[in-house]
């Protein structure tokens, strides 16, 4: 099957299981984030590996739909925490209503996420109940871990790699583990899925930082904005670590600035630019895909399929926006 | 085994289990408002239920521990949604650390209990998961309608006594639903019990109310802080329904008042006291209570062990704070 397909069979389950029931300010705002739109990665990946593996896709739409619920839940929380206008560029929940809709609906989210797994008999309950419960705690830290270092001055390259695993990496690669168990594969095969999911969402993430940078102008998302925000992402803490004394205190300098000009902006490309950074960055998504490639070789699968991972890892890299 | 016991055995178990890792500022708002103290009702009924239905009370407490980390992720979010500062007479999470902490770590504990109850089988797993799930899904429905309640102008005493039922006695049915599951007890007997604690959770919450304007004053608590923030709870309602016009008018404009005077607050005591309103909440108290101990009385257990039941209830109910 292709991807598309994959994302038609999931939104019309989507679109089938979720309605506004009574309290409707609590539900609401829930249809109302399911349906922003997005890629839809996190549920694809889950039917697409169901399905390498030789089990029913339709088996899997309950657990694809969790992820993305889980996943949906994460974005309004988090958008809260990050006081974020605009989402996908439409209003967040938020906004658009109040906080205190957006946490109740958002932890209503979270339960309705536990309750999607429960169409699956009591083994495979507890097993995929328990591979999201390490996850979303996961998520949880890594959501801590990124707000800690806003004000830890020395965050490391590897702190980063671990809190962009955490806060998104672990729910890629859970995303494909879960088709896998639902499938029914041995626990080194769903291992390996993981493993292929985990690099992938680590490179995934380092692509975003690079593309807010260096990408194309993104409908609904603010250019730059990670440098706005000061956020430490992967370009900025290679600067600091290559830059000379001089330039890394202007970047130090530059980062403590709450509202900067554009010409302030402009600044830091200039500097992630003179240090090299961009290539840099590619190098080290080109190692994240590879090693992500290196575990989806040890598959027990036909290699027409581990193609057809290897495909959508390509694709993803290649993205512009 | 008494109560003293029950909630001894349980404070131990939290105390070996609920440790602060690393992200700290994760963790520390969980075990600080876990180790705040309080009534612990709900993990009590838990092993008590266990206990009286011939179970091992020791193989509950991972089940009352998730339930009392239910509670407070509960009491956490709420206390951000109604802008509290103070729980049980102490700072709450939102105020001792802040609002983006309250919610994370709130979100943590969800997540948290979840994993408590992996340490049963996968059949009692689903079992209790699912009866947890429909409870927490409520809980989250009750406190929307509490919410919407504050603008609702038709507010009845039966959408009040569904509110309450969502919001506070699901939760308590459920810890004894619990314990009686994992004694292994019909699904009958299970109901039964569950019956006995949906009814005394309502008892409860109706005594709260009463307690809140008429009990002695209590440490950590306003008194007659559901006037001061003018809560319509079932005093209001029911006043307002046996008022004659002029003083029902007088009650609704109290009720707008966002900052009342102390003569204000006494007005409005006034009023429920011209209605007999005390005189009333208890008669409603009294039913729900039998209510509660009828349900009690078709449980297949020694009278021995109803008594127990029975006498836990009327201590809950003789409470003066």
């Amino acid at each position: 099957m292709d991807i598309n397909n994959y994302k038609a069979l999931f939104l019309e389950h989507l679109k089938s299981t979720i309605h506004i029931k009574e309290p409707k300010k609590l539900y609401e705002p829930i249809t109302y984030i399911l349906n922003l739109g997005g890629k839809r990665l996190r549920p694809i990946l889950t039917l697409m590996s169901c399905d390498l593996f030789e089990g029913d896709s339709k088996n899997a739409l309950d657990a694809a739909l969790a992820i993305e619920m889980f996943h949906n839940f994460s974005l309004v929380h988090d958008d809260i925490m990050d006081n974020a206008p605009l989402r996908r560029g439409t209003k967040t929940v938020h906004e658009k209503w109040d906080i205190n809709t957006g946490i109740l609906s958002g932890d209503a989210m979270l339960v309705l996420t536990n309750q999607l797994f429960e169409s699956y008999d009591s083994t495979l309950y507890k097993e995929l109940m328990t591979l999201f419960n390490s996850t979303a705690l996961k998520v949880c830290e890594g959501q801590q871990y990124d707000i800690d270092f806003e004000t830890k001055k020395d965050v490391s390259i590897s702190d980063y790699i671990m809190m962009i695993s955490y806060k998104t990496a672990v729910l890629v690669a859970a995303s494909l583990k879960m088709g896998a168990i639902i499938a029914g594969v041995s626990a080194s095969e769903a291992q390996k899925i993981y493993n292929y999911g985990l690099n992938l969402g680590i490179a995934f993430q380092l692509q975003d930082d690079y593309l807010d940078v260096f990408g194309e102008e993104n409908f609904g998302k603010q250019h730059a904005g990670d440098i706005i925000e000061n956020k430490k992402t992967w370009l900025y803490l290679k600067a600091l670590n290559l830059a000379d004394a001089n330039d890394k205190n202007r970047l130090i300098k530059l980062y403590s600035i709450e509202t900067k000009s554009d010409n302030e902006v402009d600044e830091v490309v200039f500097l992630f630019k003179k240090y090299d950074i961009p290539k840099y960055i590619k190098t080290e998504i080109s190692n994240y895909t590879k090693k992500s490639f290196e575990s989806c070789d040890q598959l027990s699968i036909k290699d027409s399929k581990k193609k057809i991972l290897v495909d959508f890892g390509d694709k993803l890299m290649d993205r512009k926006v």
